[in-house]
């Protein structure tokens, strides 16, 4: 690895901003042995699958959906398109996803006004479901976007239903500030945790 | 992401094997929010920093030495060589690393009987300290192992202090057993987890 890159992953710590600030849903670190006890230092965390960036499967909105024992990261990994939507205002619909070309295979990146705000606002820019179906019709591979959630909350979840509904991973808790639109690889790399609806992940986008 | 590859990551399951197989750190899956309760599923995972594929922070070794905020993919990235010592007895000296042509800047991995057991045995293979100090003498970037431990629990610890102290990142769980002998390009992607001794990581190897 040589190129230029951006880690677009957040930092995972006590602190950090997690979705609606829910205090109970902080990761919590438990540094169980000392260089004083023990002579080394071991430690523990307990997270939501959901902290920082994550990748959602299939199973988290859908009923029997597939969980992350079937998921395959060249899903994730791969040609990349991160779209600069940072003009645009809180709501990403069809028309404003046409006005870019979509090629199908692509790994797209949602760049909005949220990578520029480190804290949790409940009016944060997120993909409405007629651009979620629009993503699907062209035939992306994967979608993510700079927030802790691609929708706010909205009644059944349409835009998660939709995309992974078409098998389509959502990458969520990005940070894209430092990254210009364009085209560029990206490596996603969740942890390999069998079975559950959610992964925690580390990005990178290499410069081509 | 096109050619062949290796995902030489361990599964993280609540039944995995764990470094002396210490059932206290096996990990936990807690599915708070289910569809049935909730119309969508929601987890939380509580794991020992060192379970299944990680790396290795000085600080783990090392009073004062640099955690995880200090650490860079780019040493745990890149130019790889996966070294057959399958037949080779338990312990790994310089005299057996001799017989391979280290390169300084390479990532080695040490590929080991420990590959074809997926349970915790005592007798491991491991890395002798000898090795270690080969190893850093010849400049590598990073050392990885099939094995939760990189040494059994010398006293002392001095081969993880000869690595960590010269900088060099120890992965520790990998799987190699269906990687033959030679250069590879590995991507091993910790999460962002800051100030920490131990990250969790999945790690792939791309065939040249």
């Amino acid at each position: 690895m040589t190129g230029e890159y951006f880690d677009v992953s957040m930092e995972i710590r006590t602190d950090m901003t997690v979705y609606k600030n829910r205090r109970e849903n902080e990761p919590k670190i438990d540094t169980y042995n000392s260089h004083l006890t023990k002579g080394l230092q071991q430690s523990a965390i307990c997270m939501d699958l959901h902290t920082g960036t994550h990748i959602d499967m299939p199973l988290h909105v859908i009923e029997k959906g597939e969980s992350s024992s079937k998921f395959r990261i060249e899903q994730v990994c791969g040609d990349c398109r991160v779209l600069d939507l940072t003009e645009n205002d809180e709501k990403i619909t069809d028309a404003v996803l046409r006005e870019k070309t979509i090629r199908p295979g692509e790994i797209v990146l949602l760049k909005t006004k949220n990578s520029f705000c480190d804290t949790f606002v409940g009016d944060f820019a997120y993909l409405a479901d007629s651009g979620a179906s629009y993503l699907a019709g062209e035939g992306v591979r994967a979608v993510g976007i700079d927030a802790l959630g691609i929708e706010r909350g909205q009644e059944g979840h349409p835009t998660h239903r939709i995309l992974l509904g078409c098998g389509i991973p959502i990458i969520e808790g990005l940070r894209l500030a430092d990254v210009p639109e364009g085209k560029y690889e990206l490596w996603c790399l969740p942890l390999r945790i069998a079975g559950v609806e959610g992964l925690p992940a580390r990005a990178v986008l290499i410069s081509l």
